[in-house]
């Protein structure tokens, strides 16, 4: 891992060898959680559970499977991208055909103030690749 | 796209047919803001660029390039995870032989109060798949 006050990075490698990587202490990440997951094929989640604060998305990238959201259950698969509020009650299950992969990003409900081009300001300098 | 009260999905695809989709609108999210994006062989950023309050994530997630953070140049590819502080300048080149698919997250640094045991309620209930 390189970590340097401006940025830090760290390799996780690719996604069909995760079980569950967690990124907020590796990257000292300031404004979120991130974890990478992946599912065993028929699996389902430990427990369902919710939050006391925090506003949950998560990035489904690989498989498919089922998303258990307050009694609802959505199929998700590559590309299914969710925001889940902090009360919603969750879980998810892989299909018994594949592992479910998915990025999960934790953040304080109500926190972003501006994003994008309110918040960005395009540097003079010209990057010499 | 389904978007109820305490959830909302939609489906961006496959990140290999992603030019860039932005999710904080279409999602309703209120911690953070997340774009899917592929650059082309070759590509770099039209400029590079810093930002007034946001600490950005990248999760790279398919083929490989580079990212100019403060002037210097590190290889990115599938699984490399980054960090960036708001006051980094930065941009990326897409390697000359394939594009280089990330996910982007914008978040107000300093704004995580708390996650993951810290955060979560663990439910009573138990889904029925």
């Amino acid at each position: 891992m390189e970590n340097q006050k401006n940025y830090s990075l760290t390799e996780i490698g690719p996604m069909e060898n995760i079980t569950r990587v967690i990124l907020r202490d590796t990257l000292s990440l300031t404004g979120a959680e991130i974890s990478a997951n992946r599912l065993p094929a028929g699996k389902a989640s430990a427990f369902a559970h919710s939050h006391k604060r925090n506003e949950e998305i998560y990035l489904f990238t690989a498989g498919k499977g089922f998303f258990w959201l307050d009694g609802a259950i959505i199929p998700v698969r590559e590309g299914s991208s969710v925001r889940v509020s902090p009360v919603c009650v969750r879980a998810l299950k892989a299909d018994e055909s594949e592992p479910l992969s998915y990025f999960c990003i934790q953040v304080d409900e109500g926190s972003l103030v501006q994003a994008t081009r309110a918040d960005g300001i395009i540097s003079d300098v010209k990057p010499q690749w």
